[in-house]
């Protein structure tokens, strides 16, 4: 198979607001020991994503499994970046794996905010992780009016046969936050 | 919302190979009238792939529905680009979004040379397109030992709720063409 380097048009370069570039790199030596402290750690940047007015209330992060430290983050960045499938845990894909230099996040967690949708929900056995681990119910994110789409009843039970570890939902109450300040500044529902 | 224009940042450009930009370009005049033409295409375009070896045997396109005319085009690169979510349909919704200039496809139709995975299945409705026609079934891709991943027996009936059309398999043994050549010349299974 032809090199990514042998094709001369690049479609699609994605914007990733600059703060959080500078949030990866000031958390690039924490350790995030165990699954609330890298979902609260979503949960964070999904509200700093909303105060900074660069996209909607949902942020994800992929983790090493070994060392617990932090390899890529990624916010929903749908309006604009104008592209449908912008949300947060695809961009954690892509930025992770950007990062690794390969198309398998073996050994690695995503970790988000909130359920993943359909889509995203699709994407995580082929990103490789082992594990997903989440903040928000899904319904929490319909309640303020986001759509999660049709993902079928056995998701969890799906995940399950290929050997991916699920935890969540996560950290009651305090995972809504992003939603609730959202609706309070009167965001865009998409 | 702040404009993308204000990121400093850009994570992921996606790699295209330059024959499709070829092979946009000298179809943008044509006029793909029915479902078949529009799937055909993008069969055609899977066949290309694995002759140029730049991806997997998935092509798909986005479409005008009141012309018939072309948009844009995408084919499966995920080993090339290293990122496992670059799936035809993906690249496809990417790239018309990104000539277009706006995230949602109103008035489109995505055509694909296969049944769509579960990501691309749950990013289909996020797209904003009308329909959705494919030619190959996904027993199809898994004869090959593809992966189509779980996404719920009831998903052509959750489109219908949405007011989204939905025809396939169409094309009958016509539709597998990429996948034996794919076979034949051992291309890689991921």
């Amino acid at each position: 198979m032809k090199e990514a380097a042998d094709y001369p048009f690049l479609v699609n370069p994605i914007p990733m607001p600059s703060w959080l570039v500078t949030e990866e790199n000031e958390n690039a030596d924490r350790v995030f020991a165990g699954d609330e402290a890298k979902v609260r750690f979503t949960v964070e940047l999904a509200m700093e994503n909303v105060r900074h007015e660069t996209g909607g209330p949902f942020a994800a992060a992929i983790f090493d499994l070994r060392t617990d430290r932090l390899i890529a983050a990624g916010v929903n960045v749908v309006v604009p970046s104008k592209q449908s499938w912008a949300h947060a845990e695809m961009i954690a894909f892509a930025h992770a794996q950007n990062k690794l230099g390969r198309g398998s996040l073996e050994g690695c967690v995503l970790a988000s905010s909130c359920e993943p949708c359909a889509m995203c929900n699709g994407a995580t056995p082929w990103s490789g992780v082992e594990e997903l681990i989440y903040g928000a119910t899904g319904d929490m994110a319909e309640s303020v009016g986001f759509d999660e789409g049709y993902k079928g009843a056995q998701w969890k039970e799906a995940f399950a046969r290929r050997g991916i570890r699920v935890a969540g939902p996560l950290l009651g109450e305090d995972a809504f936050a992003p939603f609730a300040l959202y609706r309070q500044k009167n965001g865009k529902i998409y």
